[in-house]
């Protein structure tokens, strides 16, 4: 079979998933392992696994060669050098792993890791709700709150991969502490972490609001008190998504992008949130940027994350003889 | 003479000036021109005058070819297309203006537009306090502040040259009110409009303070009576630097940058600020980005705006003659 084929492998807290994608995003055969959480040896073990499997897969299907293997993970990855620097609370033990290397010597094929946002914005860009545009900006809204630019084309990952924290950006600086540290970042207002942290403190304060249990409140409890037209949800949510609006204004302030995706949980399953957003964003900050954007829902679901993955081996296989060469010495 | 050569220009609220730059960044000669008041084609007509002296000057010192003419100016610039979109309340009525087209069409030269915080950041990046560094933030702290970004050793322009609008990123969505009708902008609280509007309002708010007129208070007069040790001075340029700070790290989040450029009036007279905005950072925000940034001053001075704007036509070359072509149809 001449077509060619990348193995996409996304790492999650909970799962693994790994498969044979095919340049038009197709995933022709995958496989899906629950995440070790006895240490980075036994995911690295796990991965291994994984890949062998479907090497003897594409070779079954028919595939005489395998382009490369594209890992995306949550954390800040060091893009150039292939390292995992700080991974995720979600992943134990998930920290300065020099990932490229120990999978590359292990298979001899090119290998490219990037931040778990990174390659859904890539499958976004080139198969996806942001086909055509050159200029992207994307948000997604789950547990946390990932982002992901694309400039003139290119994913942008500033010095050594770490930009597009755009979860991170703080929209008030005497707002609510976040994991990371900070303060009155998007991701402590607006992901499902965020609204869940909010609500408890609002009903620990208000406790007359609420009867039940306080401490294993979760977001979706607090959009289905909205939805039922309980006030102090309402207005919980609509401080959430006004504190997104001015995070959208700054990234367009930065960036001007032409198009904004939003994607992730919440966005799946509220997706009402992004006109929200536009009308907001509408009216507030510089009038030539935020009028010249677009937003847009992500097109993939749960499986942007490999077929992203995967598609780095076909987007960046010129650069890869050069890569590759430097392992050698 | 060899040598290449090309024509800078720096348009400003005040003055224009225009010199002859060589590729290493020396202005061999410069003309200085208070900027018209009364409209658009008066400045135009201002800019052909000062275009036709220095090609007669540059043929007078012995070069018989100029690159090209490369403009810088403030406001939101169309770098693509070669128009002013929105200019700036400084210089009357400098909005749609298809500059390119106008300066291309007068001399037959290939001609460059970019905003004026962009092309220091080129005189900086080539020549300047960045050199060497491929991924930089520059922020300009003077009347109003002013953002700037080099990514992978390019300017990032975004979808048409609004990007890097750092001055007008919130960190206080309830925040001061800003000129761009914006809230919390790093503009509203640090700039040098920024900080005598505050201090105004304090003072309004708090008349036992300060005894003379108001309304004339300058951002001068603010760092001279903090530097007296006047608590309600020192308090106020405290919040200002405060603001700076999480404006400086949402920047990192956003690009991870390695190096960060600060610059403007502001910076020349009181350089303190860099090391202050430092310490705080170190201790917001997400530790492997604002851990892996350095901080330095801009090494020019005033001469930066002609010099990077004409130093657009050395690194712009090769695109000229697919542009200049399509003026022709």
């Amino acid at each position: 079979m001449n077509q060619d084929i990348s193995i996409g492998i996304d790492i999650g807290g909970t799962k693994i998933a790994a498969g044979l994608v095919t340049m038009e995003g197709a995933v022709l055969y995958k496989q899906v392992v629950p995440t070790a959480t006895d240490g980075k040896e036994h995911i690295i073990f796990q991965l291994q696994q994984l890949i062998q499997s479907l090497l003897g897969e594409a070779k079954k299907i028919g595939f005489r060669t395998v382009k490369g293997i594209g890992i995306g993970t949550a954390g800040q990855i060091d893009f150039k050098n292939g390292i995992v620097r700080s991974g995720t609370s979600n992943i134990k033990d998930w920290n300065d792993i020099p990932l490229k290397k120990e999978i590359q010597q292990a298979f001899a094929l090119p290998v490219w890791i990037d931040n778990d946002v990174n390659v859904v914005a890539l499958a976004e860009s080139y198969l996806g709700a942001a086909k055509g545009y050159d200029n992207v900006v994307f948000l997604t809204l789950g547990t946390g709150i990932g982002g992901a630019v694309i400039q003139e084309g290119k994913l942008l990952h500033g010095e050594w991969g770490g930009a597009a924290e755009l979860g991170h950006m703080s929209v008030d600086r005497n707002g609510p502490a976040c994991n990371c540290g900070y303060k009155g970042c998007l991701e402590a207002y607006a992901s499902g972490t965020g609204v869940a942290n909010q609500m408890k403190q609002t009903l620990h304060k208000n406790p007359e609001l609420y009867d039940g249990p306080i401490e294993t409140i979760t977001a979706r409890d607090v959009f289905q008190w909205a939805n039922e037209g309980k006030a102090f949800a309402k207005s919980l949510l609509d401080e959430a998504i006004d504190a997104l609006a001015y995070g959208t204004v700054n990234i367009i302030h930065a960036f001007n992008p032409s198009l904004l995706v939003f994607g992730g949980g919440i966005i799946d399953q509220h997706s009402w949130i992004i006109p929200d957003i536009q009308n907001r964003v509408r009216n507030l900050g510089i009038t030539s940027l935020v009028q010249s954007v677009s937003f847009a829902k992500a097109a993939f679901g749960d499986e942007a994350g490999v077929i992203g993955a995967g598609y780095q081996s076909f987007l960046y296989r010129e650069n890869v003889q050069k890569e590759g060469a430097s392992y050698e010495g």
